[in-house]
């Protein structure tokens, strides 16, 4: 099975000129999605992870069920305003102005050997925040994995000295 | 092991004089996490499920982590804006005003038996509005599960007729 095949492309989402990888196709075939767990888990089963972090919302989906899998915690990182308790937050960069996401401050700690896991990688600057969250909590960057990687923005040039893997690669649009 | 020593009280959030339950602390212990899938797989196993749906965010956590242990496809079910495809939509009432959620179209089909999974059940206008989506779209609700019932909202009377579970119970704030 190909799972780019169960990617859907849709044209002019969220803007007219742009087409938007959609996962829930590959998310609703009991077996691509079985498959894709599987792959992410054999990417990262012997870098003695400590715990998963997804980034909302996407994240959250398959960075849970790996997190299941390697028998270790699941920790959020979300959009501002959400988390509860004490957090830290990092601002981003977008096309036009700037974002930001935050984690809980007890989430990681000393020691801890993470993996971060997003659906898509774009140009980076997401995960690149979410890689400085984890690393002001004293936490290690154990691997970096996404479902899909849009090679031609280049993203991993913004990720550079990290294990970054992805499953399905574009390399144009 | 009892789950609900796990989940954290947080005062005032979002607002003053609420006390929030925090998942994240349950979702970062290994043993916890998987006793709650576990303990929600148990209850749902024999029910004949075709498809999981997860309630954008939190629902998205757990909800994925069940239809691949069911090994069945999953289904976001988000807030407005977010779907790329074809969608529908259903809006619910909040404490002031309304605010609605989207499934898209080919999500699910006439003869799937659905598990909607959220964290937590409060007024259940959520996951109610989430009931009428897949029944618009021929599925049947097969059962509904939650990490967190707040079971003094009585979020239950607005959920009469199905199926409904829930692995923690508050009987007062």
């Amino acid at each position: 099975m190909n799972l780019k095949d169960t990617i859907r492309d849709v044209k002019d989402f969220p803007k007219k000129g742009i087409i938007f990888k959609d996962i829930t196709t590959l998310l609703k075939d009991p077996k691509a999605i079985s498959i894709a767990v599987e792959e992410l888990y054999k990417l990262v089963k012997d870098k003695k992870i400590t715990k998963v972090v997804g980034i909302e919302s996407r994240g959250f989906i398959l960075g849970a069920a790996l997190a299941l899998k390697l028998g270790v915690g699941f920790i959020p990182i979300r959009k501002p305003g959400k988390l509860p308790a004490e957090r830290i937050a990092e601002s981003y960069s977008l096309e036009y102005g700037t974002d930001s996401i935050e984690i809980h401050k007890d989430a990681i700690e000393q020691g801890d050997v993470v993996l971060l896991h997003d659906d898509l990688l774009a140009t980076g600057g997401t995960m690149k925040a979410a890689c400085n969250l984890v690393e002001r909590l004293s936490g290690k960057v154990g691997q970096i994995s996404f479902l899909i990687e849009l090679s031609f923005l280049k993203g991993r040039e913004n990720l550079n000295g990290y294990d970054v893997h992805s499953l399905i690669q574009y390399d144009s649009e």
